[in-house]
């Protein structure tokens, strides 16, 4: 077939993680939170009216936005809304990267972006991370239009200071995105580089921090010019009036966001200890899930002896990944079963 | 600011048609519905359940691809969903456009095309309807290798006959993508095509004849090699579990939908024959809008003084159109007051 052009033809496409279906399966490869969404977003459904669904949406989602600048103090034009994080990314390398145009980004990290570098068919420049994952120097010196890091990184988990990022920001000539899908469970954020950088383009993903992969919702935080640019390049009605409703409860209710985030971080705090005493190796996670190593045993051995025992963790063939496992924190009863199958396998 | 790539910086982006607010508004101007989607949509969002939110969708969106095959005689793998048709407009324009190759597209037609076009930064070639709005003989010499042809056509309300569309995609080399966002109204569709020629998508929507704008979902019918390479080029999750789920059920109640659209064709007839009467002329519609143009008074006056009474029509101020008003078949009351105050304003 030759109706495609060429770096289409040749693009793989994004693999999605596996989704193991049935009721037995401990799911730790997807990264999704492990606890139920705020009950208020249920509510929001339950409470949508024909008229919601007859007439076109809100084109911009303003009642999102409105509650999105409140949280994050900016104003509603310093917020675009997406149709998950990964419509963010698509829009922003339409916009800043072509053939002449280049995208920069420190790896292992998350593969979606050179997939869009190819749909795009613009040069991508990986610069490879140390083995702790910090900035790489050489990032500042790509010479791209658009330069994303992940940060919190996956699936290191690590994270790097705002102070650090904001030199790249200075240092470079084209637009730094900062992607803080997995940020609601780290200490800090880079939302203040939003406001003192016109270069910087801040992503938030309501998957994580919020338990609502399924409902496919994010934002971006920017200066105003960057995020009116923006906004021409997303499809009309990106976001639907159901999505709206629900993702703009989620953020307000901050009393069900918060205890949630609290009980994902004390099942990390707990899940490092024991894999710690099982032998494994790990950097500090400011996320859901820990990137381990062990200090003996193979870890794509591992991988499939947990999957025979029905627990699904991610083996990345990469480089830099062979060696590891990215376990994603579970809620209480899976990080036990976890925890027992990998005491069975490793003895 | 020059962070922009320079078609983006110089693109317009496209403007949704006006959404006034209020109650006693008549809303005849942006195509929507007047009557309310099938009561079993309500349901399914009243019974979404916290983990379909928790868990990433199913990337593909299969419940819904296995009705709408069954509803139009293809396999699963002939279908793709997409966030709202505009979404399947999006990823086809990627995916066969660029500096080298051709958009082309008879005009007037959806004005969201060209916007595509300069996003995408390739050329367009708008090939002119004549008068009836027949299929331009030049669509076929233009050497595109995206041809959309918007059929029904908006805002014409005109259909072009399949055996017609059939010559054209055999005389094209590149791929003719069929709109079908309006065909629930018309007598006939074009699916047969997508069947025969291996470089025809057709397009359909869940926003007109289902009444569903606001859940943006649409889907693409094609040959599998086709839907393949479009699946590269979608977002990983491009359609969300709630609106998978809702667009479902809506489309596997036939019951309903044909009630509805058989309610909005009879209003299509009277209202026809109304404005008729009162020295409107217009072509047939296969849509659920009329283009009319009256002998005497000039459409944008009557623009005005329809919205000075609330009524909400759509005016284009695009060449060939100036002349005219593309009006929404309403509901009953709706269509009663539209043409009361047609009387007040023209007499």
């Amino acid at each position: 077939m030759d109706y495609f052009r060429a770096n289409i033809e040749a693009a793989s496409g994004y693999e999605p993680g596996f989704q193991p279906q049935g009721l037995d399966v401990v799911k730790l490869n997807t990264n999704e939170n492990p606890y139920p969404p705020s009950p208020e977003v249920l509510k929001s459904l339950a409470g949508i009216e024909a008229e919601q669904l007859r007439r076109y949406p809100d084109p911009l989602g303003n009642r999102f936005r409105d509650a999105a600048a409140e949280l994050n103090g900016v104003e509603r034009e310093n917020i675009i809304c997406c149709n998950g994080g990964d419509d963010l990314l698509r829009i922003a390398v339409q916009c800043f990267c072509d053939e002449k145009r280049l995208l920069a980004y420190p790896v292992p990290t998350y593969s979606l972006y050179p997939v869009l570098g190819s749909l795009q068919n613009c040069k991508t420049i990986e610069v490879r991370f140390d083995k702790r994952f910090n900035l790489p120097g050489k990032l500042a010196a790509t010479n791209a239009t658009l330069t994303i890091v992940c940060n919190p990184n996956a699936p290191s988990g690590t994270i790097i200071p705002c102070d650090e990022l904001a030199k790249l920001a200075g240092a470079i000539r084209g637009v730094l995105l900062i992607d803080e899908a997995y940020v609601d469970f780290a200490e800090d954020n880079c939302v203040s580089l939003a406001k003192r950088f016109s270069n910087v383009i801040i992503l938030r993903s309501m998957s994580k921090g919020y338990s609502l992969a399924g409902l496919r919702f994010g934002y971006g935080i920017a200066d105003k010019s960057l995020i009116a640019g923006l906004m021409k390049a997303k499809d009309s009605y990106n976001v639907n009036s159901v999505s709206v409703a629900a993702a703009t409860v989620a953020i307000k209710d901050q009393g069900y966001f918060r205890k949630n985030i609290e009980k994902v971080v004390k099942q990390r705090r707990r899940l490092r200890q024991e894999l710690e005493e099982l032998g494994f190796e790990m950097l500090p996670s400011s996320t859901n899930f820990i990137l381990v190593r062990h200090k003996q045993a193979e870890a794509v051995e591992i991988h499939k002896e947990l999957m025979q025992k029905s627990i699904y963790v991610r083996y990345f063939d990469y480089p830099g990944l062979r060696d590891k496992l990215r376990i994603t924190v579970g809620a209480k009863k899976q990080n036990d079963r976890l925890v027992a199958s990998l005491v069975e396998i490793l003895s």
